[in-house]
């Protein structure tokens, strides 16, 4: 039930995998250098697993509980909480005019995956406080910005966002909360609103909510959308907190899994109208919201990441102890099952897929930094169309192998795997609401389907499949015997991907846009399959480098054998994804046919 | 929420998928047709749509609780399972010698999917009491047989499985349980057993233990274990009971599913040792026990494909109901997401996989009868040779998709999914315990990888192999429009399977065992998908018939589309497969360079 950062697996993938090296090589993250990235993980693993992962099962069994619109935390979540932020982890991405430390999003993404390993439920607070404090930065007035962002970033008030209500989940259209001007240039905000993560709860004195609603003469449909900063207390002009606002909590919800992180509905204006400000301009609220969303998809996939990372390491630790059978040439003794084919099989997939997860989210985030910090328009453009057509990719690749990981732990436990007390069901239970929350995976596929290949006639994803090709041209000229087939897998995935996408775009093109979404769902898992493998064989052949250098580390060799089981024990799944790509359309649309009877 | 019993697909199943028709041509079944079968089911589909369904979520809410030794089941569960035998459905298949129906197996099957899908964990009774028939009738003395059977085949007492003790579980060798002769010729039973399904109850007046134990002249490993008949209660020559026997029930588990089912710690003998009968002959225990548990996991293997079916029926429901975005050509009002092609793809994926499950389920059911039934004693050993093959098949590929597509089924739900109360999640959980117990889907592989496939020289998996082939011939010169490339498919997963099953002889063959062991579970896969396909393009043909005779029932046309489905996104996989199969073992065998670090 322990967790220990790995974190020289992350260090590995943050220079390799995701590139970290190649971009300080351009100056674009200054004096950062791998050690201090290094000395900040560490601390945070430290806290991670000292602090975080004792909290993980008391907050499953005990939850948060609610009564009388007042939603309490687990026994020593509050205080927990309180020493996380007063440590300043809460700000170690933030913008340094606010209190952040303005570490770039690649590490702050390695941190996040420690706190959520650790306990997934408590870092949903942080995650979507971070929302709000981009979607401030970027869009709030300087009167909010001064009022709001220095306790967002402190962590010392959370934030949430309120979007879902009952009729209107995947489908913001639908959105009924409604927005009144006030007298005061305020707004009067009502309307009820479910799915609202930490909407409510004890860990601080405010919490920040922001919510979409509809003006009075807005546009219906999604054009007729604002979003508004509503505080559970109002804040005086001296920063002190004043009157309660019109937002209650009405109920939390009893969930499959995150027991501890309160799932609320909230009710806005029961009593005429909570106070709400606008934030960016009118009827541009999903746009606003969008900036949060997307940085939101990537934590969330990082979630996939953590719990599959936190699954491994416990079904690791079992399969070392517990000892059946005898394996190989053992003689009278059991082996420890670890020793065992089916049981090696399923934990090096579980350890391939985590990485190869990890590496595509982390990659996500350097993209992202790169967006932000490079000097140049058009090398921050095409850093920026590189993140955005990895967002889907790394939100729900990451959260699918996040449930399957947490599955294979469970298998790997035996009989004790379905035992509450073993701790192994609480991760497939926990995992299971990431493929759903931060728009559904099937929304993601769509999302890179639909409108991140058509970008720039293509060019993007025809530059990540490239660069896929350049990494498989590498590996064949180093001629690793560890890798084994690795390059010709990875090449072949490629190739895959580069036709399954040359039939997305003509289907798009072509305006025969249900081809295209018919065959979302497997594009996007091909898709994860090239980056995952091509970004790991990106970290073997530096592995294999440092080796031949001299380097005696034996992860160097772990990592070339770990690339290796994924391109020759999960890639080659690439080739069965294509085929249902180009072929599986046609008996989709023959849904009604079967669905019907 | 509410079950509907698929009896239409069932019979089609029967008949076309699982060859009843062909073997009944061969008189095998006697009087027996289809249009009884269909009677029977619908009357069983009633009982489980009716009475056995409402217990599922208060099952799952309330659980069965535990004090002081005894367990009490759920409010209503007591009746119910009086009911359910009263009317006659635990005697089915029974012997009917001993009051049972003597009905194929491939109909007890079929009835045992409907008491799945309506309650997983009321139908576990049931499930271990079948077991215990099937081994008493196998091996007690014909004493012992009219003592217990007749209360057994009516379901009046319950029966039990006794292997696990906590140092054995996956590996029975290592048990300890011990059994002492007695003067009389009984023997006194003492140890402890854990994961006991409904090794206490209070649903009946007995309950019948089937206990694995050593004899303590008995030599050590799987050749010094006997196995012995230990009642709750004993049993006065007159058939009423007597005294308490010395077995209790020391607590109950916490689980992530199946909460109304008891599983149980079981001590018996700690007041001097519980009277136990020896079953069969001393230290041939497992023989016997093995003969309860290939049917045990037939079973199971039905538990996966029930689970599977309450989850679609349910998710199809939901997707019928809910209203988001507009699909396709909708004009402005919401669609249900029904019409999406994302949801589309789940929900076609979800009954694809169901069919194909119960296809293998009911043909190894079917074979299972022809091992019984045939009058000449090669017919018998070839049916029971086909039915030990597709058993492991059976049991993992199913509780495999069964764990799938209840995961499909929370998706399709999005947030709701995740909340409790809408009970998509309860099949997940639920259905998660299918693929570890009555041997975890590991062990199955390495049944069928090292015990099943070497059998006659590899003669019986050839068979099934050419049988395949034969299929996607007849498909091919059927040539019917709305299969698609069904039959090349059908080809390629079978030639797959070929070269795939050609690797492991020869690994078996040329002392590379671990070669082996360690593409088993990917070589099931493969295996269950080109069975499933090849059953699946049966049952389409058949449906193609029947349209070209003039049979206008759309369930024909559903039937191939949801066949070509299967084949086209579904069966796909088996490229992949193979090649992990043939390619994968050097880097499994890497695993210790991985995992140590």
């Amino acid at each position: 039930m322990t967790y220990r950062a790995p974190v020289r697996d992350m260090i590995d993938t943050i220079r390799h995998a995701a590139g970290f090296d190649a971009i300080q090589a351009q100056g674009l993250y200054g004096e950062l250098g791998a050690d201090l990235i290094e000395q900040v993980l560490d601390e945070a693993g430290r806290f991670a697993a000292d602090r975080l992962a004792p909290l993980n099962r008391v907050g499953d069994t005990h939850g948060a509980t609610f009564a009388d619109g007042v939603v309490t935390t687990a026994p020593g979540w509050k205080e927990a909480y309180g020493a996380w932020a007063a440590a300043g982890w809460n700000a170690v991405a933030g913008p340094p005019e606010w209190g952040g430390q303005g570490l770039p999003l690649v590490v702050q993404v390695a941190c996040a995956e420690m706190w959520n390993s650790a306990c997934m439920a408590f870092s949903l607070a942080p995650l979507l406080t971070s929302g709000a404090i981009e979607a401030l930065s970027a869009h709030a007035t300087p009167e909010l910005k001064r009022t709001y962002l220095e306790k967002l970033v402190a962590g010392v008030w959370t934030g949430t966002m309120n979007l879902t209500e009952p009729q209107a989940g995947s489908d913001l259209s639908a959105l009924r909360a409604r927005a009144v001007p006030a007298s005061d240039g305020s707004y009067r905000v009502t309307g009820q609103k479910i799915f609202i993560t930490y909407g409510e709860h004890d860990m601080t004195d405010n919490i920040v909510h922001l919510v979409l609603a509809r003006l009075p003469d807005a546009p219906p449909g999604t054009r007729g959308i604002s979003l508004f900063l509503v505080p559970k207390f109002l804040v005086n002009p001296d920063g002190s907190l004043g009157a309660r606002n019109d937002v209650r909590c009405a109920s939390i919800e009893h969930k499959l899994g995150v027991h501890a992180s309160p799932t609320c509905v909230m009710a806005f204006g029961d009593e005429g109208g909570a106070v709400g400000y606008l934030i960016g301009e009118e009827n541009r609220g999903l746009a606003c919201m969008f900036t949060m969303m997307n940085n939101a998809r990537l934590s969330v996939g990082i979630q996939g990441v953590a719990i599959a990372e936190r699954a491994f390491q416990q079904a690791l630790a079992y399969a070392q102890e517990r000892r059946q059978g005898r394996a190989g040439g053992s003689a009278d003794a059991m082996s420890a099952i670890v020793a065992h084919p089916d049981v090696q099989r399923m934990l090096m997939t579980m350890k391939a897929l985590t990485a190869a997860a990890r590496a595509i989210c982390y990659r996500t985030a350097a993209a992202l930094d790169g967006a932000h910090l490079a000097s140049d328009p058009a090398t921050r453009a095409a850093a920026h169309a590189h993140a955005s057509l990895l967002t889907p990719v790394a939100k729900a690749f990451s959260t699918d192998i996040g449930v399957e990981v947490a599955s294979l732990g469970v298998q790997i436990h035996g009989g004790m795997g379905f035992i509450e007390e073993t701790g192994a069901a609480q991760h497939l239970r926990d995992a299971r609401i990431a493929p759903i929350y931060e728009g559904t995976n099937g929304i993601q596929a769509i999302d890179l389907v639909a409108r991140k290949l058509p970008v720039a006639g293509g060019e993007t994803v025809r530059a990540a499949i490239a660069a896929m090709r350049v990494t498989a041209a590498r590996a064949t000229n180093a001629r690793v015997d560890g890798l084994g087939t690795t390059a010709a897998r990875l090449r072949d995935a490629a190739e895959s991907l580069d036709r399954a996408t040359a039939y997305m775009l003509k289907a798009l093109a072509g305006n025969a846009p249900d081809d295209a979404l018919a065959g979302a769902a497997p594009y996007l898992r091909l898709f994860g399959l090239a980056e995952g493998l091509s970004a790991m064989t990106a970290s073997a052949l530096a592995a294999h480098e440092a080796m031949a250098a001299g380097d005696t580390n034996p992860a160097h060799a772990g990592r070339i054998a770990l690339t290796r089981f994924f391109a020759e024990n999960v890639a080659p799944a690439a080739s069965g994804l294509e085929q249902t790509v180009l072929g599986g359309a046609p008996s989709v649309q023959a849904a009604p046919l079967v669905l019907a009877g």
